[in-house]
């Protein structure tokens, strides 16, 4: 009985500390409310992509928070580093959502799949990771 | 004397516009009260790197913003993206800067660059982009 209880314990104690830091690999619970789903995207367009084709791209990505409700926040840029490590990708876009649920219905969603349509044609590369952070 | 305030107008008028906007590539004036300078930075560890290391490596990163005042934020977090688009990095570390004095003084410093030794025999591959972003 004795084990049990600090069997519970040692179980409680695991989770606290598992949830609470960052670098979080597994869904936590209750993420929405203390944690936050990064998604970063990273592109490299096509050479022969001209100012205004990258500018519709950059417009159309930007239009996604209006259209999508997962959508809990949205900033990009154009890359600036001095080092000298961005092997090519100029153009950074970096979504939040509550929950991997809501990046499920992200992905799928028609106007996620519109902007995806219009970004192809002029897509060189592109990189994604995605990351558990603190509020 | 009317086509000068005229002038002065209109390039306030510029310059409100290519400060407000996201996607900034100069250096905003004013920019730590409203911009703010995001540092991307994915690892991709050697297949020798034992998870000991990479935990000591983790924690080593995550200490900087303790030494270094010109990080005024810090998060990151281990990749969980469904779409196979990661090219193998695992780690993105997500630092903010106020300004690009910031991060000149950040990229020298010596706290960064000892964290930097502990990297380096572990380090595979890495990926750094900045961009400017609203606050």
């Amino acid at each position: 009985m004795k084990q049990s209880i600090l069997l519970v314990l040692l179980v409680m104690l695991i989770g606290c500390g598992s949830g609470a830091g960052t670098g979080e690999t597994a869904t936590p619970e209750g993420n929405g409310e203390t944690m936050q789903l990064r998604h970063v995207v990273l592109f490299k367009f096509t050479e022969s992509s001209t100012p205004d084709d990258i500018q519709r791209i950059e417009e159309a990505f930007a239009a996604l928070p209006s259209q999508i409700e997962v959508i809990k926040d949205f900033e990009w840029g154009i890359n600036n580093s001095p080092e000298g490590l961005d092997k090519g990708f100029t153009h950074c876009f970096f979504v939040t959502f509550d929950s991997e649920e809501g990046r499920d219905i992200y992905l799928p969603h028609p106007a996620h799949q519109a902007f995806v349509d219009i970004l192809l044609p002029h897509l060189d590369d592109v990189l994604v990771v995605d990351y558990w952070a603190e509020k």
